[in-house]
């Protein structure tokens, strides 16, 4: 398999994702929102990549059954029926509900990704999900949110893990076919044994624990918690079947 | 020392920089052939963002004493003095004139850096020197240019480089402060004994290979073979005393 790594999404062109299947990771925390969201059977999430966005489309469906969802440093944005907490997501709050979410990186790197085909959100929480769904492929791009432009250890980390999966576990090979792939996977041999660690080695993860979120980082690395397949379907993220 | 390595320049903030030691990599090979032009001899070397803007610069100079060095695919632009190989900036071309110089990565960083003090260009090349300038510093800024904007292994893994002989050789604690310091840091330790090797194994590298200039990665990868160490004044780099 050829594997590209967008370490942060400034360098994605679209004419490198347009029909390849693509996995956007914002394990801290967005991705893992989303994916929390869809197994709590929200009707899907939409991604905006902006709050001002989010705001207005939330405010253009106007129906009972939309909640805004919506996370500035950290927290909660004033107005908003939800954060960026996926412990926020539960089948309660968001079954059978459309959430509009706009998060500082993740939201935005899906937007930015929308020409791949398909577009899959992943992290730690559904990686066997993302593995079975990559698993006959010839190509495969991974999209790193990263934090505010930057580099973000927890996604290329994550990046790493997934293809370490595949190449362990379904014996595929994987050929890095740029730089952020070959460190990615330099990453996924390396790897601690649980992705909690690694999350709160990054400069995110700490930030976080220090807001007062640490219960999210042992979410956002509890491996296959989350079982289902989030993609994007006409500007909504839903449940694969 | 608190190290950050900013593995793209995307995210470099000037606050981050203003006052501190800022050392701009751009290994393949702006950065390279900056050091080779200043121990070749040169009064200095004057970093352009652009091509327009380094062509105006050395009309406006407009001495027999000036070069104009540009590149664009990794080949020399028609019209200029030189392109951006090593190699071209001997004694014999360069020594006692001023280039004026611009090229798709490494300068633009080093314009965006220029808040720094000192700022320093490195490489394997001057590995040693900028290892002596860093070793008595309590903060460390390492520059990666990238490449188009993306992660550029060559240059990630000379800043991991840097630090891991900070910490061997000079027996300093090196204290990773941001995600792509602690990434740096993992590649310093597991790098491969020739740095050709990595410059080989990078994208850039390969594309340099097939462009013709594989000779350029056994210059840009021939550690403490340029012992100089060029800093920026008053907007040009020059060789500190």
């Amino acid at each position: 398999m050829n594997a590209w790594v967008h370490l942060t999404p400034a360098a994605v062109r679209e004419e490198g994702l347009r029909g390849r299947p693509v996995v956007v990771l914002d394990v801290l925390r967005a991705s893992t929102s989303i994916i929390t969201a869809v197994a709590s059977g929200a009707r899907g999430v939409i991604p905006a990549d902006s709050l001002e966005a989010a705001t207005e489309i939330s405010t253009r469906l106007g129906t009972d059954d939309v909640l805004l969802a919506g996370e500035r440093d950290a927290r909660r944005v004033e107005g908003c029926d939800l954060g960026n907490s996926p412990g926020e997501f539960t089948p309660e709050r968001v079954g059978g509900r459309r959430v509009v979410l706009a998060t500082t990186n993740g939201t935005r790197a899906i937007v930015r990704a929308r020409a791949a085909c398909p577009l899959m959100v992943g992290g730690y929480v559904n990686a066997g999900r993302i593995v079975g769904a990559l698993e006959d492929r010839e190509d495969a791009v991974i999209v790193c949110a990263g934090s505010g432009g930057a580099f973000a250890l927890e996604d290329a980390g994550c990046a790493g893990y997934l293809l370490e999966r595949l190449r362990k576990e379904r014996e595929r090979e994987v050929l890095p076919m740029n730089d952020g792939a070959w460190v990615a996977l330099e990453l996924g041999r390396r790897a601690p044994k649980s992705p909690v660690r690694l999350l709160r080695q990054a400069a995110h993860g700490r930030y976080l624990i220090e807001a007062g979120f640490e219960e999210d980082l042992e979410r956002c690395g509890d491996v296959d918690s989350q079982p289902v397949l989030p993609v994007l379907r006409d500007h909504m993220i839903v449940a694969s079947e």
